[in-house]
Parts: structure tokens; sequence; C-alpha cells
């Protein structure tokens, strides 16, 4: 087992990667009180619930079942844990523990962000989109029908424990969607680990564990470094969202649960790369490695043939990183460094998505 | 104009205090982007919604006017500011304007929470009660039908504008409901004030200007102190609370928006005081003392004749304050001097509930 401290002062809190975690006693030294509310889906409850029940023995356990899918992260089921919780008179000492993949994550932890104005909540990430991203950095939240994650909190948990031998459960489309944010990583932040992405490749496809492993911890790592600089999201920490704002307009137009969050960064990852390109801060060369590397983890590269340049630009009009009325970008200035820039003009993002949308109609 | 400084650290903000404050240009200092939201209801928005929009000339202004009442304090109503913000695509540069009493605030703040993890928000509190309440200290939130203020977050204002004008237009009911806190103040924490409290309760029943200024004050400035000391209530802090544990599970029990909060919280503090007799805390002298400043203000000193012990101690069971199982209460120790304690006969506590319904039945 590895572990990593995210260090934000008081809220400091360590995440623990290695296979075979669950069968450990690692969420019961993070509770404080007696009672415990397990949050997961109808996928999830009956591979992991039981595992994780019998590690709390002689605590005082409820739990959630929630629909699997984005399109149940809602309001409405943020809802269903807090009736649940005060059926069961959860005090303001009890901890929340989001067993699933990023929606219950984002979902359990905006619910302990609200009940009783914030109780304690642990993460046990069960996909690996959701042991490299949702689970490090403490933006929980829910989606709203005019877009995604516009309704949350910054609330950081107690702790994360990232098992990774249930990855081996993971359906391949799972694992590839969240292959796309450990890309992200690299492109970022990480030239270095880019190049040993695409030398490992076939081995993460494969679900080699070690690499799993390997490229779990640089990505949390990555992830606590950034947050840890700007917790609130003013500055660099937006970096994480390269292919985001794109990927977001992809999730909405297409109704939520129809293309995983990964395939739809993987596609919107390209965009902003496609886009860099024809800027002239990004080589040819560079953009057809980020593309083959993507088509490497089975990834879409092309977003949706029958989406057009508006319904992009329309959707996109409402992302978090809009300032007054300037639509701003994650984009690349080469393999391993990103910026966050509104200095593009309209024309040539129009041009881009165009580009793309008619290579995917062929 | 008075104004007091709430010290928070980076999010210390300023109460401004005085007459004719609306028609001051003192709401446009506090918004740093060019997009602003008003929230009100339909009782305050015909009265005071065009001076306030008045003095944001220039700004790109949007409005949401909710019903009005605590029964509407929801969720439900919540997701009907964040439609209005996504459809006219505030981002997170936007401020959220509560124009209204203490639901208005509690929805409005805990709306400018959540929406995009986090945006600003000024208040503008038009009753007596959210001005010497509800617009000091960051709680916002919503009720729960199993439960008052379950769901909310801690979110301070950039600044608070308590035009003591507006209290004209105020029902005689909601005066003496706001009445019922400032009493408050007096009771955990200078005892000196509930004497000036005393003598002056004819001048405040009449709306004199000069005295409710004084009162609002002195009323903000010990919150204030308070909860400077301690922001998220882990100790100090609960005090605020006297009579709030009795009078949630009256408003439970009525259904919201029946008795107004500061009518239940009016009956709770007597029920506090009843028992601290009982243990011995609180001479009866006092006591009668506590009975006839309330009945001075209008406010009722008995609970609803309709219920029962087992009910108050069911509601109560859910309260916040409850630590593993233990029902915590707010009591006195004389006038000017509270405590949180859970060190009573739980016989004691159901004979003050028994005696104080008796007397209710007549």
């Amino acid at each position: 087992m590895q572990t990593l401290n995210v260090d934000l002062g008081d809220r400091a809190y360590p995440i623990h990667i290695g296979a075979g975690l669950l069968q450990q006693d690692l969420v019961r030294p993070c509770i404080r009180g007696r009672q415990v509310c397990i949050v997961t889906n109808e996928t999830v409850a009956p591979l992991y619930l039981e595992a994780v029940e019998r590690s709390l023995d002689g605590l005082l356990v409820d739990r959630v079942v929630l629909p699997d899918g984005e399109q149940y992260k809602t309001l409405e089921s943020v809802n269903l844990i807090f009736d649940r919780l005060l059926e069961c008179r959860h005090n303001r000492t009890t901890t929340l523990i989001a067993l699933g993949g990023g929606v219950v994550g984002d979902m359990t932890g905006f619910a302990a962000a609200c009940y009783q104005r914030g109780v304690d909540f642990v993460q046990v990430p069960t996909t690996l989109l959701s042991q490299v991203d949702s689970s490090v950095g403490g933006k929980t939240g829910v989606n709203h029908p005019l877009g995604k994650n516009m309704i949350g909190a910054f609330h950081q948990p107690r702790c994360v424990i990232a098992d990774t031998a249930v990855l081996a459960s993971l359906p391949p489309r799972e694992l590839s969607a969240g292959i796309a944010e450990v890309i992200k990583y690299g492109l970022i932040y990480d030239a270095a680990f880019f190049d040993w992405l695409e030398a490992s490749m076939p081995r993460l496809m494969a679900g080699d564990p070690d690499a799993l492993a390997q490229a779990i911890y640089r990505s949390c790592e990555i992830k606590a470094e950034v947050v840890a600089q700007d917790e609130k999201e003013s500055g660099i920490r937006a970096l994480l969202n390269l292919g985001h704002t794109f990927g977001h307009a992809i999730e909405a137009d297409q109704g939520y649960g129809q293309w995983l969050h990964g395939e739809a960064v993987a596609a919107g990852t390209l965009l902003a790369a496609d886009l860099s390109c024809r800027l002239g801060w990004l080589s040819e060369a560079e953009l057809a490695r980020i593309e083959a590397i993507h088509e490497a983890a089975a990834l879409p590269v092309l977003p949706p043939a029958a989406m057009t340049p508006d319904a992009f630009l329309s959707l996109m009009a409402v992302d978090k990183k809009v300032l007054d009325g300037r639509l701003r970008l994650v984009l690349l200035k080469g393999i391993g460094e990103a910026l966050v820039t509104s200095d593009f003009p309209a024309d040539t993002l129009r041009e881009t998505l165009q580009h793309r949308l008619n290579l995917a109609r062929g």
C-alpha cells in the first residue's frame, strides 16, 4: 500500500492506494462518531457493500443504494440521502461513506457538505476515473438540466481508500474513461509521465495491477499538488479541466449518462489540442501523439457527429470558467504544459469545432 | 448610520444599520462582477424591489420572486433560484441579493453557497428578526419535512444592509417575533441589555426608530462577538439557540409557517427557563421577569395546547445539538448567562413539558 497526503492544512487527508485495501481495516480509524451511512449504487452494492459493512462492526450502519448513472446525479438523488439520514436520526457526528464511482462520490460529498451544514465523509472510489480524479480535491455536487456540476460545494473527505483490486470488475469502457483523466495529468503537468503512459498503455489496458497502481499514484500526486496550491480554483487548479468545457457540452447535448464523462473529456481534449495547434502553440506531431494515445486507450477522439458548432458554443457559454461573458478554455502549450485563456479568435474556435465535426461525419 | 464589522478574517464583512439605507448607494460597492440576481418574495417585492433595482443601475439584474412563508423554505424553492441563474447564464462572479426576511436570507445564502460551488451574496433583511439574527453569522439552509434547517451551509455575506425604516411596514406579529430574538441576546449574554429591554419595551412595541436601531445594533454586536469566537458552532455559538430546540419542535409539529419562528422561540425560551428554574439555576423571580418581558412583547409564553410531552421529545431527538443520542439543551444560569448541557434528569424535562402544556390547556 502507498499513502499520499493531500496537504490542505487542517483539512489535510490521506489517500491509500493498493490492492485488497477493502479487506483491510482502513475506513474505521477515520470514523469519529458512532453513526455511519454508506451511499452506493445498484451496480456496486452487490460487489462490495458487504465487505465495507464488515469492516464497520460495532457502529450503527445505515445505507442508501441509488440507481447507477450520471443521469441520476441530481438534487433529487441527494435528497434521498437526506431522507435516510433524517429517518435514521443521524446527528452531526455521523460519517457518510461514498462507495462507488465519481457520481456516488460527488453526491455523497455534497450531501455531507450540506447535512446539518457539514458532516464527515470518506471516499471509497471503485472506478479508475474516481480513483484518479473525483476522489481528490474536495469538489462535490450535482448536475442541473442546464449545466453539469453547477450545484455543489467544496468539502474535503477525511480519507480516500483506492483499492486497485476492484478495477478488475470494471467494464472496459469504464477503464478507458478513467485512462482519459490519467492522460490529462501528463498533458497538463508532466511530459515524462505522458511518455511513460505512451509506453505503458498496453499494460494499463490489460489491467496490469502494478501499472495501474503507478498511474493512479502519479495522477493523485499531481492532482494533490495542484489542489494544495489552489483549493478553491482561482488559478492553476483550472488546468485540471483540460477538455472538460468541450466535454461537458457533449455530455449535456447527448444527455447525461450516454457518453461517459471520460469519453467526453477525451473528445474534448482533442478539440482543445486541435485549437492549440491552430494557434501555433502545439505542433502537428504533438497533436498526432495526443490522438494516438487516446486511440490506444480505445477512447473517442472526435465529437458526436450530430452536434453542431452552435450547439457547442451555446452549451459552453454556461461553463463555470466563463468570466463576464468571455469563454475561457484550457489549452496546451506543448505536451506537459497548459494554460487557461480567453485569448483566441472566436473564428478559430468555430473552425476547430467545424473541422472535427466534419471528421466525425466521415 | 452605524456600521458594525463582523470579524471573520478574510470573510469579515460590515453590517450597516440605520433609517433609509435602501435609498443610499450601499449595495453597489459590494458587487464584484457585472451580474446580480435579487431574490425576494411576493410580499416584499411590491414594497422594496424597485428601490434596490434602482441602486444597481448599469449591472445585469435578474430577479426571483418566491412565495412568502416558512413552508416554502425548501430545496424546491432553492432549485427555482438555480433555474433562474442558469437560464440567465450567471457565472461565478455573480452576486445574489437576499431582499426579505429570514426565509429569503437563508435560502438565498444557501443558493449562493452552492451555485457553482460558491458565489457572493448580500443580505438586505426586511424584518426585525432577520436584521438581528439570520443576517449575521453565515448560517444558511432550508428545512426538511423531518427537521428544520437540516440542509445547509456556512456562507458569509459580503455585507448586510439593515434599513430600520422598512420595519414600519412590518405586521405587529412579525415585530414581536423579532423582539423574541432580541430578548434572547439579553438572556444569554448581557443582563444590562435585558434591563434596558424591560424598560424600553413600550417604545420598541410602538416602533420607535431610535429604540429599534439601538436594539438591533446591540443584538448584532452580541451575535457578531459570539460568531467571531466560534464560526462553525463547536462551542459558545450554540448558546444562540436558547429556546430553539423546543421552538423547532413546535414549528415542525404545527407545520412550518403556522407559528412564526420568533413565537416558537418565545414559548421555547420559557420552557428552557422553567426547566432551569426546576434545576435550581434560575430563581422564581427571574422566571417571572422572563415571562413578563415576553408578555409585554405580545409573545406566546406557553406551547401549543394540543402538543404532548412525547411529541416534543420525539421531534427534539433530531436536533442538531443531539450528540450520540443525548439531547443537549441551552439552559439559563440566571439572566445574562447560559450554558449548553445534557446534564438534567429526563424526568425533570418531562415534568417541565407537562407543566407548561397543562398551563396552556388552561
